[in-house]
């Protein structure tokens, strides 16, 4: 068993209002690797913990509480990130994808998915969780879905979904392209070439090889990972897959995640952390409706529920983790 | 705990006669990819297993069953890789070193160094392994220790040492770079710069910065981590530092490990796997002389050892990890 965690950057993340996944759009750009830090070393390395404007922690805090508990092994992935980072990746290639809005955001897409392919069959566990750090991420997800015909539901990281906003954004990015709804259906490349982002190229590319190879993969996430199923299903793979998110997407009715894991043929797990029964700052963000998921956290919550890990110790472990963190402490 | 590999290459390597890490010279370059992948997946990704060339096993296989039994985890570091790797690793941004009688085969050391220290102070853990591949790194080892000023024994992957054939290359890399033995006393970087490889900076850097942030430290192997050890010294960090090695080098008079470590206020561990109880392609090799050591090899015997695990216990894993990356099969 081992988490691989996929991180990347989409110049999308830079469109006002789309994402929460750090404090600042400059910060923004630094939050995938921070979050690769953060699961890998228990802090960030000479950059701060990622936030929301709000203050809400990434949810890599959570992810990094699940893995002190379950002891999982890490495979950091660099899709295409926008910022160097100290955690181990195998480096895929591939470069931050353009805005959206372009006709081709993402030119080196068919390279990034070739590179998932041969670490997905290289991988040799019985079983992975794949999981993902990208701002803007549901956004492209939206436009692949989009360009794929499949129904166009996406979760947020923040408590309004302003799914107006994507919606027009991926409008703009399907007209730039050429495409109509569904014009990709048959060619799952070209749906991330053209409204993609890297980090959706890679976890395609990586569900397929592992599948290929036999291992188990329980993608480990909302309406992105959901997106790399869909990638997964309109190449033509059937394999059995599983979708392990959290209650947070689940109860997001804008995500619409069971309709799509239906329509897809994924087996759905929802875990419920129970964040309202305590008042921590590492946890209110999220029972408002913040973040929700990501960073493999949906699938670590299903992992530790597996295990008979009670969630009341995973919280106990959350608001250490945050504790630490957001100590203050002169940097390393 | 943690294993943190590092990799890199020397032109150094091809000079005839001097590395048995590698069947041909050109398989060689692949050595320490292949050796990281090896580690990390079980077996090499799209690349055949090292051998020396009359067909030793790469050490890889030895830390392989070790790490399997131990559970330890892995930190891959790319010092300056001449091969692309699979495996995640961290980019210390070095390049393969030049031949070590040019002037300066590692410009790049000083950034190396600090990439080093860098990674050394955010790894966190209460103990690190730290273990070393790279063809031809016993004659660079030497070339810093002439640099130095310390006592020059080192060992070799080949069974009879080809030590006047280094002292030769070495003679000529000190003429190349204006030095005379000890002049690079005070001054471990100019040292690496002038006589060293990327791995031996990397591992320079590594130790002073866990050491620095209070991670106990356990050089994995043997002439090479030694002559790490003397540039951390030379730097004049005085904390305590071990270093585990293989009887295989301790038995090798050439290599004079025990003097060395005397020297370098280092606390050595010997530990012997017992290959000669077993007739075995994997373990002959090693029994005639070869290899030696490697790849975080005698490091991680010393944590079997502390383990309480038998060294039968690790013979056997280690026949059946050679059976399996030797078995005819269709490349992932």
């Amino acid at each position: 068993m081992r988490l691989v965690l996929v991180g990347g950057h989409t110049e999308t993340a830079r469109i006002d209002g789309i994402s929460a996944a750090g404090a600042t759009p400059e910060l923004m750009r630094q939050t995938p690797a921070a979050d690769l830090e953060l699961l890998e070393y228990g802090q960030p390395v000479d950059r701060p913990v990622p936030v929301s404007p709000s203050g809400c922690p990434t949810p890599a805090v959570m992810s990094r509480a699940a893995r002190e508990l379950l002891g999982i092994d890490l495979l950091g992935v660099d899709a295409g990130l926008a910022a160097e980072t100290v955690t181990p990746t195998v480096d895929f290639g591939g470069s931050v994808g353009a805005d959206v809005r372009e006709p081709e955001p993402l030119p080196d897409a068919e390279a990034v998915v070739a590179a998932g392919k041969r670490v997905g069959r290289a991988l040799g566990d019985e079983r992975v969780l794949i999981g993902e750090t990208i701002p803007g991420g549901t956004t492209t997800a939206l436009g692949v879905l989009t360009a794929l015909g499949e129904p166009t539901g996406v979760s947020s990281s923040l408590p309004e979904n302003p799914l107006g906003l994507k919606r027009r954004v991926v409008a703009e990015g399907m007209d730039a392209s050429g495409l109509v709804d569904g014009d990709a259906a048959d060619d799952p490349v070209r749906a991330v070439e053209t409204m993609g982002d890297p980090v959706l190229a890679a976890v395609f590319g990586l569900t397929v090889g592992a599948l290929e190879s036999g291992t188990d993969v329980t993608l480990a996430g909302g309406t992105q990972l959901a997106t790399g199923a869909a990638l997964v299903r309109h190449e033509g793979v059937d394999a059995p897959l599983s979708l392990a998110t959290t209650s947070f997407v689940a109860e997001d009715d804008s995500a619409a995640i069971e309709e799509l894991a239906d329509r897809l043929g994924l087996e759905l797990t929802v875990t419920d952390p129970g964040f309202e029964h305590r008042d921590h700052p590492a946890l209110n963000g999220y029972v408002a409706g913040e973040a929700k998921e990501g960073v493999g956290m949906g699938g670590l919550l299903a992992r530790c529920r597996e295990r008979d890990i009670e969630m009341e110790r995973f919280r106990d472990r959350v608001t250490a983790v945050y504790d630490r963190v957001t100590e203050q402490r002169p940097q390393p």
